[in-house]
């Protein structure tokens, strides 16, 4: 009987990829990091489903920005979306599970998001986003805080060379005020973040066309280029401004984050006052973060926040100021890759218990299960086929050790486990093969 | 200045809901511990994308299921589909990357699925799987294990009250063709899986009505009632039906089943042969597995799986033999939850530092800072409130324990250290405060 199948074409999407091991292993990495970080630090973790009423994620941006968004009409004829962010979903969790969970709130989220974008540079259409923010509460511990858990954060994924940098929008908002260009700041602020790439001149015609003064703009700029240590700065502008309050709430908030991060211990270049950083000209109303790798500058920031005045504004009548930040994961992962700090592992297992004998699978599975029990993770080959095969298969797929018993050990009550980076082979017993792979793991992890 | 605000009603959409942090912490709980045990036994995370070319996932199922498949046209005039299991994604995924990255492969996915499902008897219209699978190997050795992962899992996951169900389809099959039924195989099958819920001689009666002779359907039924010791039926059926081969080889690999369970000294009761179960009619071939808590045997089974011949032959010619189950997620949740499993707690943290004296905040951070450093979850409280209203807050989250440290304390170094369940209070210094932390929680997590 001959059978006629009408295969379908393997593919995905334009802008959409798989996850295989080599890929999936370093993100569920940094994802499990942040969990572990964000918990460690009272954020509690909360989910929101991946379709939403259009009207809910439609309502905050602007007409661009809903273009990009997957909407479609459901079973039940309403008019469906795809989340684009982590954010917009939080708000409306915040209008409608706030009034019974109270304030402060502190939650954390991780999760796929969708938006139809163009794909040139190397932009997909599903990518992930790692959220945590603290709302409910405008103290300054808060916006402290998320300083404190960006730097638990890298420094837990193994990095040491990065920088956040700071800033808050009242020092620059203060000034403008100071200087009768109050009304001008948004347009100030976006020549202003153009600054690293325009430089000075330009930057300042750009703000002639906004209308203002040539010297107002360069008192501005001069503000946001002063170099230094941070406090020295900050000292510099209190004394410059001392009866600018909005300026003097912003200073102040600054230096109290300093010193915390310095009571801490923890290495004040980490921590880097920087007056030019605007981002989210229309959101962020205080504390503003940016965090860059200093071997990766060119990849942009890959951890980004601020404080905001009052998340769910469009949902409900209580109005929740907040501060967070976003981990970009697929940004990091990126840079990680780039850096070389990914290893290529297809596997999440250390130690690969060949098959020799497969009518001895008992003894090997209980082995493997000895092995789980001692805290190892553990693959057992399947078939029991020409050993070079299967140590071929622990090579490629990234094992480091490979334990091996044929019937001759196995009488004896052998078992023999080979070092498959230093190609080195020694011999224990069913009691000592677990101290053996400890050692042997410590040497191959750290060579 | 007045300001009108058109608000937008906060809602989800119907089937779908969102994680508060007491529902969020125990699912990541069981997601994690289901990682840790897919990963100790060799499995490697996948993921693939949410959105797929509706033909990929329209492919395999009938009317029916298609059309509870949510489907659009993109922004390119694509016609896609959100996913609604994770099998036919990986079957896709298999026919792209397994060339690539070869046999045997095991990976484990867990995601987000969405069905347009009638929304009565609780069911979500999102909800999540959490699968692993050995693909590309026929050798029993592959069954053998997943029936330990489960075993692994649920113990992980702190049950003891538990039975995995195990049944071989060849059994079955082999007893048909002997009693010339083969070709009334699916029809009596079906029928066989009402057994529980209709009895045995309306069972009888359904079977006559697919054209099954009487006695054959009670020779079936016999079979499948069979109680005992799993070794003793499986000799049993191994006198009476020595020269049946298919039957033999079912037989044979469910006694190397229940043969390595005991080697690796797992209790006997957990692993028990069920020749009545038949789940997956069309698709199962070998090893079924279905997993019940004893405590709860009305939610049916909440971790299914088995052995079939060929994953991706709607996208490849490649033949991709595989065993492997899913965990019912939301199933076991909801057990956990009847059964009193689950903690009400919101927060993933233990300890709550307390903020005295809004001017010490460097006194705090650092303080918390020391206490995750040797390994706690800390919350620093954002505001110097009432402790009164600081412990209430503490009580309510389900934090353990609270630190408190006011003027005249941290004039002395003194920090003190509250039980919030016991309601006894200690004393530390800065050097003894974690030690007596960890006592405390002990005592707390104890009780």
């Amino acid at each position: 009987m001959t059978e006629t199948i009408k295969r379908i074409e393997p593919r995905t999407l334009k802008g959409f990829r798989d996850y295989p091991p080599a890929l999936m292993i370093p993100r569920e990495k940094v994802l499990e990091t942040a969990r572990q970080v964000y918990r460690a630090h009272g954020f509690a973790p909360i989910d929101t489903p991946a379709l939403e009423y259009a009207e809910i994620l439609t309502g905050k941006g602007g007409e661009e920005s809903d273009r990009l968004i997957y909407q479609f009409k459901d079973h039940g004829d309403r008019q469906v979306a795809l989340r684009f962010d982590l954010t917009v979903p939080f708000a409306r969790f915040a209008a409608i599970h706030v009034p019974k969970i109270g304030t402060p709130f502190k939650r954390y989220a991780m999760g796929p998001v969708w938006r139809g974008e163009n794909t040139s540079h190397g932009r997909y259409r599903e990518f992930w986003q790692c959220d945590f923010d603290t709302i409910g509460t405008t103290s300054n511990a808060a916006d402290i805080e998320v300083a404190l858990v960006i730097h638990a954060l890298f420094t837990a994924l193994g990095l040491d060379r990065f920088e956040i940098r700071i800033n808050n929008r009242l020092v620059l908002n203060g000034l403008l005020a100071e200087y009768g260009l109050a009304d001008q700041s948004v347009a100030l602020l976006r020549a202003l973040d153009k600054l690293p790439k325009i430089g000075m001149e330009a930057v300042l015609d750009e703000m002639a066309g906004y209308g203002v003064p040539r010297e107002g703009g360069q008192k501005v700029l001069e503000l946001a280029s002063l170099k230094g240590e941070s406090a020295a700065i900050l000292d510099q502008l209190a004394t410059a401004h001392p009866g600018n309050a909005t300026l003097m709430e912003g200073v102040n908030r600054l230096r109290e984050l300093f010193k915390v991060a310095d009571a801490c211990g923890l290495p004040s270049e980490r921590f880097r006052l920087d007056l030019s950083i605007a981002r989210g000209l229309d959101y962020y109303t205080g504390t503003i973060y940016e965090t860059f790798l200093l071997d990766m500058p060119s990849i942009g920031s890959v951890c980004s926040g601020g404080r905001y005045d009052n998340l769910a504004g469009l949902y409900t009548s209580q109005k929740l100021p907040g501060v967070g930040a976003s981990l970009g994961v697929d940004r990091l992962l990126a840079a990680l890759e780039e850096m070389g700090k990914l290893t290529s592992r297809e596997t999440p297992a250390e130690i690969l218990v060949t098959q020799f004998d497969g009518s001895r699978l008992a003894d090997y599975y209980r082995m493997a299960f000895n092995l789980r029990q001692a805290g190892f993770a553990v693959e057992v080959y399947p078939e029991p086929k020409k050993i070079g095969q299967q140590l071929q298969y622990a090579e490629k797929r990234g094992f480091k050790l490979a334990v091996i018993a044929g019937p001759d050990e196995l009488s004896r009550g052998d078992w023999k486990l080979k070092n498959l980076a230093a190609r080195t082979e020694e011999t224990f017993t069913a009691e000592t093969l677990a101290s053996g792979v400890a050692k042997a793991l410590e040497s191959a992890n750290g060579a």
